[in-house]
């Protein structure tokens, strides 16, 4: 992988950063965020700006441009890739460590007095806005607005947004009907008495409407906005797809229906102007409800004092708790993904010692396995199928220039996904085809130890997971060893593979606490620079638990893996486990044989089902 | 203990919220926090206006009266205590539990439209003044500042403020000078660009100057400001204690100093128009550094423009980590400390049988051996000796009306400490002078696995405290069972025995990252209501620790006790410890014998050395 070459680049930036025809004043320095205007974490190719003057592609980063420097701020995910990816103009800063600054900090640092510093009012997050503008402003800069994207004006070749047709989804899958959702929505409106609620977040739309889209490669979501009124449904929205019958008669387009569930449909730009003649419309404590993350273009629509803003909606908090039919679609999902995994782990048994299988073989083929089950839509995300040293690079993507060939020397990681109509997975299994090291062996006994102290733990109901963080980390941190990352993030029900509002981190965002219903991954994992990579991911539901003492009646809650692949055998130091842990990997696979047994019988899949019988056979503890 | 009846308090005090002698504009509610001017925890007498109001006089809550309402907020700590203390006027909010409204959200539901809320400037800090008026002003409300403190206007007998004399400490003590420690804070100062810095917080103002007072109960502080200029250092203080010719010596206030050493003494009162005054003579870019928590009052007396606002000062952060002559103090202090107790549980050991001591008495003989230790000052905080029921309010102390007498049927929990001139300490023991039952020593060795779990801990550099919470009640939720306060606080050196930044709780406050050389108390628990209590607490220092592979010289760290006082062996269940920590009992017992044993001897202290010998007998688990 070779850094993409950006001198010129950049000195076109520099000089739209002081083009009159672009900028009110000239900017001494200009924000790349790494989102588009709905802060998606998944991007269209339109909208990878930051990658475009970077060269960085990785999911999180933040660009800023000055006219002497350029940084990007990453963390620890993506230091290598980044690193690899970015030539000699850019500083990469080290998010997480003690001495990286932050970039309000950095920007004060470097910039001449009064310096004006611009970013895309649209891209930039509300509560990011305001950070960094008081930031600036008390030392004596200004963040200010350009509306037109700097990096589009020198993007020559910059693809077009996409407006692909949209697919919905019935009760079957859903649970709940869009009417359904619109109808808790106000009452929880009703509750904060606001009269408003404008829905930014892709997959909220998406959610709420129990339509998906395919404008963003791995996350089913299409380019919308919508505004819900107490009597009023407004969805802001591009192209032809709202011809499509399907979806006319999903969305009673032509039925008659009570005025209050008659949705407008509306040109997707036609946002702005909407929400600020909503905005001058407001009479004295008619409130609109925005999540804090929404943009600062659109926030800014909408008069301070009007203002509800929340850092999570309504929506995402009653999108993670996933209801029964939503439930059963993820159990369904896992089932047909651990199929797919285990005829891949076989092939790739077999196929490994020939020296022929690349990173990319692997992960087409896993792709190929996956496609063969029932209503597979697409992957979940960009596969990382990574061996050796290339494993250490933690969301690693093969290219042709890096992409290594499996060996039985060497580690291999794979973490895939995909997104069936019935479920989202997300499963990480880390595999030796020769003899692992003792060193090998016993980093990926401390990370399956955190695993099963994540997925074993017991909490009171209440509980955020950022408090489970550490059960994670303990085993690695007793012998000196840790991850960069968190253990695990919110999954969605065919829907984005990360979503808030809850997960398990030692950063201490404002995680919403875990509920019964809810679903996060477990993922530790340990990193050696230059070596080796190791992750064993799960996705986890929660539920609650029986305990002796029930903390009173304030219940308790655990988790169920929902991920049911064999985790490999070889590579655990049986020794350095407890007799409980052990106990946990015996009845893990038990469970793997039984239900995914079955359903590899039930497919025919005989060469599979005898590998999974073979990887599951129950440890044995030296006494 | 009665509940205080307040209802003729609460008339007059709604009397006063309408009063325009003290108010501008009749206000619907009025919040009495329970600070101080300076934010203290522990406040002198005429500074209890929220304990005269309601009756409830545990170390935390706020109330808040409307003209229909009272209620109170308090943590888990004091839910028994509030309910007790307090009657039928007011309504407990019970902070922590999922649906006790903040103040801002009860505020709003019971106020009529467009009232006014007032609060005492000088003891609300400018962060809860800004987050609560805030939340006020978007529904439509206003909070003001009341000048004149409404409950000072009806509390006819308010004790004065005290004024005693100080101590000087020298540098065996301290380790820096405070010459050394001003130009220390200087060099911070310069580094943020700022001009002067406030000290607000009366331990800051203590341990910049290397004094101790007598004006607050427990903690060695006085009531005193301090602003520090680049060129100046203005202290504000009261009363004759400047005239003792041990302070005007220790602060060379008679010496011929460099005037950026010379220290302008003021009165306490004229801080406020002093500080108007500096804010007045700001050059442009001259900030002002101030704590965020300090008072509205202060913080307002700033321009906005010139304010630098940081929720831990340096001298905060500066004052966690012990230097060596501070942490070879408190080791003193907790031999000393260690001695005593090992007399007082000799003594209660053949005294209770005899049913003659309650838990008044035993406070008392706790602080008479305290008090025949060198360098003995006072107690740390209210002795909490509490047996039976008591124990399960976490912060009770006994008073005559609760006095129970200990005996060999119930747990009794001891929580005390003490002042010396070279360290605080503060320990919790809980003892069963008969034989316990299973369940309550079933519930002992959960909390001291916990207890365990977090003194045994490795974690990496820059892990802050929050991250180690969950350690400690892990085994208590794999039985369905909790405790609702947090693990663990910061302790000062002869100073506030609870102090930040950092800490080890559930909350996620900003603590600060854990360093070599800061103090925290290690102090999980359990509590049945109605039946008792349990807590388990050692002083620990964070010390490096040693790993295997060190986190690639990112350095590890790890905690060492300070506290050596036997843990009762006889309430340990040992068939619930595993190997590990069966080993870090006899380990620390050992360590008690050979450090505590030899200060007894030396002390010649036989029979309390003898039962130190019994009660570190090494734990042998049943194979």
């Amino acid at each position: 992988m070779s850094p993409k070459i950006t001198t010129e680049l950049l000195k076109q930036l520099r000089q739209v950063m002081k083009n009159p025809r672009y900028v009110q004043e000239p900017v001494q320095a200009y924000i790349v965020p790494s989102g588009d205007a709905h802060q998606s974490e998944y991007i269209a190719p339109c909208d990878c700006r930051r990658a475009f003057i970077s060269g960085f592609d990785g999911s999180a980063g933040t660009a800023i441009v000055t006219e002497q420097h350029a940084a990007m701020w990453t963390d620890g995910r993506y230091f290598l890739q980044a690193a690899h990816q970015m030539d000699s103009n850019w500083t990469l800063m080290k998010m997480g460590l003690k001495d990286t600054p932050t970039q309000e900090d950095w920007l004060v640092s470097v910039l001449p007095e009064g310096s004006k510093v611009g970013v895309d009012p649209f891209i930039i997050p509300a509560d990011q806005w305001k950070r960094m503008s008081k930031a600036l402003r008390s030392a004596g800069h200004d963040l200010v607005p350009v509306k037109e994207n700097l990096i589009d004006t020198i993007w020559t070749d910059c693809p077009q947004r996409p407006c692909k047709p949209l697919i919905t989804l019935d009760l079957s899958y859903t649970g709940v009907s869009w009417r359904d959702k619109i109808v808790a929505l106000r009452s929880k409106m009703a509750e904060r008495k606001v009269m408003w609620f404008v829905v930014t977040a892709l997959d909220e739309v998406a959610w709420l409407f129990n339509l998906r889209g395919f404008d963003v490669e791995y996350n089913p979501v299409f380019f919308a906005y919508a505004v819900i009124g107490m009597n009023t449904i407004r969805l802001f929205i591009d192209g032809d797809r709202m011809m499509d019958p399907a979806v006319r008669e999903h969305l009673q387009l032509d039925s008659t229906l009570e005025p209050e569930f008659k949705i407008q449909v509306m040109p997707y730009g036609s946002i702005l102007s909407e929400l600020q003649a909503v905005g001058a419309g407001l009479s004295p404590k008619e409130k609109v409800w925005l999540s804090d993350k929404a943009s600062y273009a659109l926030t800014e629509a909408i008069p301070k004092a009007y203002r509800y803003l929340t850092p999570y909606t309504p929506i995402c908090i009653a999108k993670a708790v996933k209801n029964a039919a939503e439930t059963e679609g993820m159990r369904r999902a896992h089932i047909k993904d651990a199929v797919a995994l285990c005829e891949l782990f076989n092939w790739l048994e077999k196929e490994v010692p020939k020296g022929t299988v690349t990173e990319i073989l692997a992960a087409d083929k896993a792709e190929e396995f996956r496609s063969q089950q029932k209503d597979f839509v697409e992957l979940s995300f960009a596969t990382i199928s990574s061996t050796g040293p290339n494993g250490a690079i933690i969301h690693y993507k093969p290219v042709p220039e890096t992409n290594r060939t499996l060996s039985v020397n060497e580690i291999y990681l794979l973490d895939s996904g995909a997104q069936y109509k019935d479920g989202t997975t997300d499963v990480t299994r880390t595999m030796h085809f020769g003899t692992p090291s003792a060193y090998e062996k016993e980093c990926f006994t401390y990370v399956l130890k955190g695993h099963i102290a994540v997925s074993a733990a017991i909490f009171p109901n209440g509980t955020k997971g950022h408090l489970l963080d550490s059960f994670a980390r303990s085993a690695l941190w007793d012998c000196g060893l840790d991850y960069l990352h968190g253990t695990g993030h919110g999954v969605g029900s065919f829907l984005n593979v990360h979503e808030g509002p809850c997960g398990i981190s030692y950063k201490t965002f404002a995680d919403e606490p875990l509920e019964a219903g809810m679903i996060v991954s477990d993922e530790p994992g340990y990193y050696e620079d230059g070596s080796f990579g190791i992750r064993i991911e799960n996705v986890v539901l929660v539920i609650p638990a029986e305990t002796k003492y029930n903390f009173k009646n304030r219940g308790s809650l655990t988790f169920e893996p929902l991920t049911l692949v064999p985790i490999q055998t070889k590579m655990i130091d049986v020794n350095l486990l407890t007799e409980k842990e052990c106990s946990w990997v015996n009845e893990y696979h038990q469970k793997c044989r039984e239900v995914v047994g079955a359903e590899l019988e039930r497919q025919g899949r005989h060469e599979a089902l005898l590998w999974l019988l073979r990887e599951t056979e129950p440890l044995a503890r030296v006494q």
